[in-house]
């Protein structure tokens, strides 16, 4: 029994050492150094090249570091095996908490004073009461709706938008492409946490910002393909949109002649969003790599055909 | 019965008409334009000019529009009446949205990313999770036990420091001079939120930063006099301290040549922390205005001899 650990931004001796915590009789090995590929029966994995995991004849199932697994099943060689997105208490906080970094850093205008601070300039103003500032989640899937939940319990009028309606506590709900209109109109601020699909490429764009009320702002923390860069920074420009929080980008690293870097209304965070730990996350694993190795399904198996 | 307005700094006609719709009879007259000063019973007053309040001869009670009420008992004229601090849920929600905003802010690395962000820098790595960031609050009034409540809501272990011991819910407490190096001791962030009295003065000095541990944040949120500026960088150019967000000064507004707005670690708001709403503060002012005419013990009264 060899799992095969391959990510080039995760913790691998910490996972590892998890892993072998829960799982003694797992025979963990860390990409690139795979002994044998035709031991390996289980992935856990990242940013995987494309081709790679074709390459291991006895793989039963793949496990995605990640919530989104878009990068997986864009790889045309990808084996048809099942895949399991990462569900875990610490991705959901740490995501939760970014989302509220931003939108309280936009709410209390800490951007504003960061750039009032460069002027040496005392810029005395208070902002209104977060009951008065309205905030849109766009994705109602685990992420989403913790994120819109923390947003309400701190006092924001909270609206979120998703494929299909959803029941959360103290978020109005609008759903498909006929209510999208009618949700943007009232938001003062737009959260992007959307799985990326063909339907949602691309949506974070000119008609979409020109829907949100005047002097709004953009966070997104969902995937760099959702956000049209160009009509953003039209948006920011004309001064229809007052700021922006950007974690995921078109090319990861951004490039360092992007113009979202010198953009004065654009903060820019290196996809850091949401992270794991892999002291909570390894319960999750060890129990789906059982279900794997018993051929049973997995927990947080995704619809391929769907794309997430 | 005549009430005197008198601030420069908050709304003085949505504050009047906040009063009027709950206490018709009430005369509210917005300081300067005071027709007779002997009319006026009640002041309702922020930044009060030295000396003015001893114009008065009919006044009966001092209510602060702030929770702070050292600008008004350092003026040596103060008539000796009875004195009231602001007391309200928006005060008191503004204030724990400021601390979580710039606790979040340095915890989440958004203060290193905007640095990173001027020379185009991917910088990619995570913060410790939440649970393993100790959060220290000094003063556990109300003000203070609501933000050491808020944060350790959030997930950060939370300690508090008072001059007395204080019983709060998920918050380690710590009092007195005796267990200040003890309650240091354990804080990666120092949040200041202490009244400004004889003993908290300068509290926030070089024996004190080098009490936390290494890489430690300051928030300053109380008042300007309890930091010693200079102590605080040289703490920073040393690199003990990571960073600091200042919301009070010694002088306000800072004046423009104050090394603090050119610090890369420093974060300048402008005394924004905490505001109230007149539409849920002005109940309070009113039932305390119904008490001095009564001449009752005033809600939130302050002890003049301990200075809150």
């Amino acid at each position: 029994m060899a799992l095969m650990f391959l990510s080039p931004d995760d913790p691998a001796e910490l996972w590892r050492d998890e892993l072998r915590a829960r799982m003694p009789e797992l025979d963990v090995q860390i990409w690139p150094e795979i002994a044998d590929p035709a031991a390996i029966e289980v992935a856990l994995v990242w940013r995987a090249p494309p081709g790679e995991l074709a390459r291991y004849p006895n793989l039963k199932a793949i496990l995605s570091l990640g919530a989104g697994i878009e990068g997986l099943v864009a790889d045309p060689t990808l084996p048809d095996l099942p895949i399991a997105r990462m569900v875990d208490p610490s991705l959901t906080r740490t995501m939760s908490e970014y989302v509220l970094t931003a939108v309280l850093r936009h709410h209390r205008e800490f951007d504003r004073f960061e750039r009032e601070q460069r002027a040496h300039n005392w810029a005395y103003s208070f902002p209104p009461q977060a009951a008065e500032r309205q905030i849109g989640v766009m994705g109602l899937g685990e992420l989403g709706a913790q994120a819109a939940r923390e947003l309400a319990r701190h006092g924001f009028p909270v609206a979120g938008w998703s494929r299909t309606p959803k029941a959360i506590a103290g978020v109005t709900s609008y759903a498909g492409r006929s209510e999208l209109h009618a949700f943007l109109h009232r938001c003062d601020m737009l959260v992007c946490l959307l799985p990326l699909t063909a339907e949602t490429r691309g949506i974070l764009d000119a008609e979409t910002f020109g829907g949100l009320a005047h002097g709004a702002f953009v966070i997104n923390a969902a995937r760099g393909a959702h956000l049209v860069e160009a009509d953003l920074l039209a948006a920011l420009d004309s001064g229809h949109l007052a700021g922006a929080t950007l974690d995921v980008f078109h090319s990861e690293p951004l490039p360092p002649d992007s113009p979202l870097w010198r953009h004065p209304k654009v903060l820019i965070t290196p996809h850091v969003a949401s992270y794991c730990s892999p002291a909570t996350a390894a319960d999750g694993v060890v129990d789906n790599v059982r279900r794997a190795l018993a051929g049973q399904p997995l927990r947080h198996q995704i619809d391929r055909a769907r794309g997430y």
